[in-house]
């Protein structure tokens, strides 16, 4: 059976912002099946703040996108195909499968999961690398403690909205930061958090320092710049700050910070991370996560472009913050 | 007996760059001797850094100096006078007698020192304050492991000089970083560095590109600003950043960083830390670093002002790094 695939395709790297014309739109063939492989038709497409770090030539925390090869993503899908004898035709499995509509695999970090209890697109986003993401951030890093005081930036996007919902969990005070009223509205509303101040209105310091009356004690940061440098400045001693992103600068924008000297007068510890390089803690992460949203203590929203023709549009619209939630596309 | 006593106070505070005119020295008499208190005649003054961040009014790690009272700091004396079973005449203590000739204590905080085997001096240097926080900062903080290339900035003041040493004890290559040439030659030369970098040359990031072939792994920072961010962009993954001061914005300067976002990109553990926190660790310090001197594996060197009168422009001078070693004043 020959089956004709679309993907995308990195083929020239950003000048500062990323734009559509980076990418391309190709359509081939599938290989034929060779023993021990198996063909997965793509449901989801997972798109992720990371992915623009990836698109640049420099030496970055993930290896550089190859230019001309097909964007690497996480996807959820059905095998439809196997000549592998642990995978089955009919089975879900959820791996980084890249921006196309099948993929060729030989099971190698593929992992079956239960689409029965659970939608799909959860083991992209709160049961998958996001939500591992903010538990190993919030859990190993941030080390909360009841009562304790924790802001996250981007707060209504995969990530900060799980690590605001675990922290809740833990006996914290949350408070987010988000783009934009409608962002905060979800967040506060929905996810349960006690405040979420909205960077965009243009009293944003004054709400932020109204917002967090004794400090912060935990700091989750996925945006970086000026919303990380008005959050180093309430730092209280001792507090921990788990660097997760830095989606501000991630199109080449200024993000010095003027605040650093924080990190001596109040003695913090500071450590970035990247989930991929524990991936010991993924098993634990995700029975925890998958319990919590069976029970309806991790709430959460999917962002979902219609088509693979849309993924490059939408993955834009998800570095300029236009996504409610986990963005994905659906094939 | 009554004593005549000469005391800096601090009358002002600075905007900007700390100057004499802060200061006022003032003559007074030693109160009358209570039982349980003691007399120290003062030998060393101590002049630290964290003096210029105690002088602000604004919050910082330690509390602000009041105004119009004794400048506080670490002194090095002599008992001569006594009303305290614990302490005699003739014993040498260490305490923070502040920036006076003598001072009277209940004992408190007080610790009797041996002079015989050692300097005094050695006391308020590589064998005190700043010894025991270069000791934490490096043990507790970096972790180096033998191999690595640590670089500390200040390479030739207190802190750094032993920051260097005990890390060429534990195998690693050392870097340091030092304005001017002749302290980068002391630190080569004098302290056995493997390499000193002058950062008041003008080829500083291309000499410091060349003396870390390898990159950094640990950085033990003194200094932010500028020199913070030329090794936050040379740090390998998984580095260690002991962040003990920052020099270069005591006097109000602007010590923004462009390269925090190597903090993610690197995962690196980055930790503010100031030795009070930590007296817990003064005993084993104080232990490895007087066996060290002794068996002269550490060497240090004194810069003495001569007279309580040099105090306030000694200090000024510190922070102008006009010192090579530790700075301290003989009464």
């Amino acid at each position: 059976m020959s089956i004709h695939n679309r993907q995308w395709l990195l083929v020239n790297r950003p000048q500062g912002w990323a734009q559509e014309s980076n990418f391309k739109l190709v359509e081939t063939e599938l290989p034929l099946l060779q023993d021990g492989q198996l063909v997965v038709k793509v449901q989801y497409l997972s798109l992720d703040p990371y992915m623009r770090s990836r698109m640049n030539e420099s030496k970055s925390y993930a290896p550089a996108q190859p230019l001309n090869q097909v964007m690497s993503g996480g996807c959820v899908g059905e095998i439809v195909e196997s000549k592998n004898v642990n995978f089955r035709t009919g089975e879900m499995v959820v791996g980084m499968g890249g921006w196309q509509e099948y993929f060729v695999s030989r099971g190698e970090g593929l992992m079956k999961v239960d689409t029965r209890a659970l939608s799909p697109t959860v083991y992209l986003g709160c049961v998958g690398m996001p939500g591992v993401t903010a538990w190993y951030g919030l859990t190993r890093i941030c080390q909360p403690k009841a009562g304790d005081t924790l802001v996250v930036s981007a707060a209504s996007g995969a990530v900060g909205s799980v690590v605001g919902q675990l922290a809740r969990i833990l006996g914290c005070r949350v408070v987010g930061i988000a783009g934009g009223q409608s962002k905060c509205s979800f967040v506060v509303t929905e996810l349960g958090f006690d405040q979420c101040v909205d960077y965009k209105a243009g009293s944003f310091l004054d709400e932020f320092e109204k917002a967090t009356p004794s400090g912060i004690d935990v700091l989750f940061e996925n945006v970086g710049g000026a919303l990380l440098d008005a959050a180093f400045a309430r730092m209280n001693d001792f507090g921990r700050v788990a660097v997760c992103g830095l989606i501000a600068g991630y199109n080449g924008q200024d993000i010095s910070l003027k605040h650093f000297g924080s990190v001596l007068t109040h003695r913090l510890k500071v450590r970035g991370f990247i989930i991929s390089d524990h991936m010991e803690v993924w098993p634990q992460a995700l029975k925890e996560l998958s319990g919590y949203v069976i029970q309806g203590k991790i709430k959460y929203h999917d962002t979902i472009a219609q088509g693979i023709e849309s993924a490059a549009r939408a993955f834009i619209g998800l570095l300029k913050g236009e996504n409610l939630g986990k963005q994905l596309v659906k094939m």
